[in-house]
Parts: C-alpha cells; structure tokens; sequence
C-alpha cells in the first residue's frame, strides 16, 4: 500500500472537495447568527438543533439529490432522498418525525418515478412526507427534502464535542450492495425488510440515550476519513486512524470503501472504557462496529498502517468546510 | 363589471390553475398516511402540524423559488423565499422558529445574492436559516427553503375548520408596490423597517391565541378567491363573497388585486360576533381587513356586485387541489 498516495486520493477526493463552497456562503451569515437565542446548533452538524423550551430539542435538516442521479435514476432520487434526511436525524441520536420536499421534474412520469421511491422509503423507514411544493414542467429533475425530527435534549451526539483521548469507532452496515449509480454509493436497506432497516439505523438513538457517545456523525459522501476529517474540524482536534482496523467488505478495496457513502454508517468518539458497550449495541441490530483510533490535539487527520503513515489532513492550515459553529453547550 | 368573465377568468387563472398538479401526486400516498400518529395534518394545508408530545405543535412547510423569477432577479429569489415559508407559519398561528435552504445556481454570483436575498429576509422576520445543501453548478438557478414552527396545540389556525354561518374576513396590508417580476406579486415588505413587518405577520398569532378564528388560510398563488376556494375545498363548505365589501389599494383594478400574492394577506372565517374584534386586532397593526361575505353549505364559492352573481368554483363537481385531507380533530 502506498499510504501517501492513498492520503492524497482521500484528501482530493470529489465528495471531500466539493464541501468546500460551503464555507463562503455560510460565512455571509456570520453578523445574524447570533440573535436566534433559540439555535443550539445550526450549520456544520448533520442537522441543526433549535431549543423552543419543551423537553425535547427540534432537529432540522435538508438534503438535495440532482444532476446525473436525478436524470437517471428517478426511483432512486426518491428513495435515496428519504435514506440521507433519516440519517441527518438519526446520526445525532434523534428520532425522525417528519420530511416535506421540493420536487422539479421534466415531466410527470418522472415526477411519479421520484414519488414511488419517496413512498418506498417511507415505507421502509416509517417516517411521514407531510408536505411539499411540486414542479412538475422544469427542463431537468432534481429534488430536495427537508426533514425534522426531536431528541431529549441532554442526550444529543454532536459532532463538535470529540476530545483528545477519545476513542475513535467506526460502525457499518457491511450487508450492503455497491449502488448501480455510482461506485461510492453502498445499498444497505432497499433490499431488506423494514424492522431490520429500522432497527439499525435507530441505534445510535440507543447510544446517545445511555450516553457513550461524546461526538458522532453520520459518514456521507466525504467518506470515512472525510467525515472524521469534519468531526475534527468542528470539534478542534486532530485524530490517527489504523487503516487495519477498519471493517471493509469482502467484495471491496479500502480505497473504494473509505470513499464510499455507506448508507448506514457512523463514526463517533467515545471514552476508551466505553468502547465495548458501544460496539456490543451496534452488533446487536447487525451492525459491524471497530475502534480504529483515537482523537488527539494534533490538529492533524493521519492514517497509518503498521510503520507507513501519512497526513490526510492538517487542519491547522486545511479547511474542509470552513464553517465557524456557533454552537452553545448543551450540557 | 362584466360579472361572468371575470368569474371565468378567475377560475382559469394560472395560479389556480397549477394548484391542480398536487392531487394525483399526493393521492400516491393515501395508503401509507395513516401510519403516523404524530402527523394531525399534513398535505392541505399551509402547514403540517406535528404533535410530538410537547405543550406545542411543531409546524413544518416547504415553499420553492425558480424559473423566470429565479433567473432574473436572485436577490428577489432569496428574500421572497423567506416571505412565503414565514407566511406558511403565521397564517397558522404559529411562531416560525427556523428555515433551511436547498439551493441551486449558475455561478457563484447568483449563489451569492440568492444569498443576500435571503439574508435581507432573515433580518426582516427575525427567523433565522439554520442549514442547508448549495449546489454552485447548476444550468438554473432554483431555491427550495422549508420552515419550522411552533403553535400552542390548542391555538392553531387550519383551513379544514370553517362551517356553514361563519363570516369571511379578508386582511391586506394595503401599503405595499406591485412587484418588478410580476403583475401579481405586491411587495409589503423589502421597503418597511423590521418591527413594522414583524408586528404585521405576527398579527394571526394573536388571532390564534384569542381563539378568535374558526378557519384561515395565507393568500397566496391562487390569489384572494382562489385561496378562499381552497379554504372551502378542504372544509368541505361554500361561501358567497361581495366583491364590493373587498378593501382595494387606489392605484388597482379588482381583477388584478383579485389575483394577486399580496404577501401579507390573510383570509378567515369566524364567528358573525366575532368579527368586529377580528378587524380592530388587524388594524391596530396597520392592517386593513372587512367582511366580506359567509360561509355555506352549498359547495359553490360565488362572487356578487349588487344584483350581478356568479360562481366561481362548484366543488361539488370541480376540484382545485384535490387533496383529501387526513387530518384529525385537535380541539
């Protein structure tokens, strides 16, 4: 293995760079983002947090599917909307509740392609689609889903909280199916039933309950070592990462996979004692879990592998989003 | 007046018109509705309302910016985009808590001042954006934004509420422009300071909370009948409507005003005794508001001047939306 060259690939891959245009755009909020006493958390984490006095906090989300997969694939655009917005919740240990969309579509055909697939994921997943603004005569089909879901308040899993000395595990679904649309996309749930689909992707609900986790985040399309990259970032700390540690399915690559969105997959930061509990519940509802690393105060994203090491990202002159949390506390 | 054209002419307007796509689409998801006992009403509605358990209802919409609007004029995109969902919210009762945003565009100059639109519209309401998803490299500008809110469970405003022997109350805020992009957008809002509007748009949540309406809707698209037609569509009700009671700024002819999104325009039925209290609460704000006409059983939304009637929609055989609300009673 070339460990260097692997570092660079992951650090100059597509689903890593494209956060980048993120951060501008967020930045112009900066001067109105503090006024709202009521947003805990808002861009930056899987969903934002709005506090509004009850018992439970509001998570609020929004994800967008487009471009070739929408051009090619409608059922899937559909389907898959519902998967990333549940994962946006269920990532910070929320409960969905409900999604509503903005469709655009070239014609109605497409459209109800787009809505069959919306309504098999709200089948699988059991989350409602309670509203939405349809287009149904636009030149291209794209669709965007926004989601919202509640979680006591004081056993959230934000990705801004990771501390050095945590441990680092990754959890994975690894009954997957490399998508048809592109090769880092990974099929956990469209092919089974709905209680297993279920039960797995509520567990990190069970984790944040009984609090083992200390920050968490829903791996997406910066893959595994993007994603802890993100962590990191929010959260101000550096981590190390043994590439022999992590699960990959037999079928794939550790390239392949460290790129890939797996659908159902997590990386959370824990305390070392806490580590076997928390790999106990993921395997519990079928879910390959592995500590592969610790946080550090490096600033520094390194992979190694026996003797060979390599900076994927330094993160005191690195940015991958960009974005300043304004986030509070929770605690 | 030539009564019956005019009725034809609004019954063939495009913002009806287009209202008319939702159904079938909608109605896909008939079998899969019930399921969810968190969700009082969902499709219909300004809103869907969510009962979570809390003291409140949580309120959650979506509302989608594009085509011609959105290709010449960005900033225009992005503030507006704020007025529609905050109006989804407050037509309801309820206070808007947060928006997130998915946003597609050209380049990074229209990306920027969808933006500023959007973060003119935050500083105006008071509802701050929270998150989102940008795509920077679209062939079309398009903006999707979706709304949270939040309503005392027992103070909410839905349109599926109005009965036989109510009074139709109509409200404008009168001091506003016809917009630049349209002949039927009438801007209330870009040119006035902040508390000004805040106390305008808030006006229905001090309705809701006096228990003062029975049913009400946010004039939108469809304009004032076609609003109140989709009002008595999901009450299952009629209603006869004075054309010459209807407020009208000096500088426009009825059919115009008739069509127009007037922004901050509510329509609302309520008990025959409590209308006085109704106007003077809307006009202490600066907003003008009169009867206008009753709610009935026939299924007939009719338009009178003098001797001269017509109708304009028979919902015991035409449809506007189509949609069979699910909702349940929260009263």
């Amino acid at each position: 293995m070339d460990i260097e060259q692997l570092a660079v690939n992951l650090r100059n891959f597509e689903g890593v760079i494209r956060k980048k245009s993120i951060a501008d755009i967020v930045n112009m909020f900066e001067d109105v983002r503090s006024e709202y006493g009521e947003t805990i958390v808002d861009f930056g984490d899987d969903a934002a947090v709005l506090d509004t006095g009850g018992d439970e906090v509001i998570l609020f989300a929004a994800d967008a599917i487009w471009g070739k997969i929408a051009m090619e694939s409608q059922w899937w655009t559909g389907y898959t909307s519902v998967v990333v917005n549940v994962n946006d919740i269920s990532a910070m240990g929320g409960r969905p509740v409900a999604m509503v969309n903005v469709m655009s579509s070239c014609d109605t055909e497409a459209c109800k392609e787009m809505m069959r697939g919306i309504k098999d994921g709200v089948k699988k997943f059991g989350v409602p689609m309670v509203g939405g603004h349809i287009h149904p005569d636009t030149p291209y089909n794209s669709l965007g889903v926004a989601i919202i879901g509640v979680a006591k308040k004081d056993c959230l899993i934000r990705s801004d909280m990771a501390k050095p000395g945590d441990s680092i595990i990754v959890a994975y679904d690894m009954d997957g199916r490399v998508g048809k649309n592109s090769p880092y996309s990974w099929d956990t749930t469209s092919f089974k039933d709905a209680q297993t689909v279920r039960d797995r992707f509520l567990v990190m609900q069970t984790i944040a309950e009984k609090k083992l986790a200390i920050a968490g985040k829903d791996i997406s399309n910066p893959g595994t070592i993007g994603t802890l990259g993100m962590l990191c970032e929010t959260s101000k700390v550096g981590a190390s990462v043994d590439l022999d540690m992590i699960p990959i399915p037999d079928e794939l690559e550790l390239e392949q996979w460290l790129k890939i969105y797996p659908a159902t997959g997590y990386v959370i930061s824990t305390k070392p004692e806490n580590c076997d509990e928390c790999i106990r519940i993921f395997e519990e509802v079928g879910i390959t879990a592995a500590v592969v690393g610790s946080i550090n105060d490096s600033g520094l994203v390194d992979i190694y592998s026996g003797e060979q090491k390599a900076v994927v990202f330094d993160l005191n002159s690195d940015t991958i989003t960009g974005i300043e949390l304004s986030a509070e506390d929770v605690e």
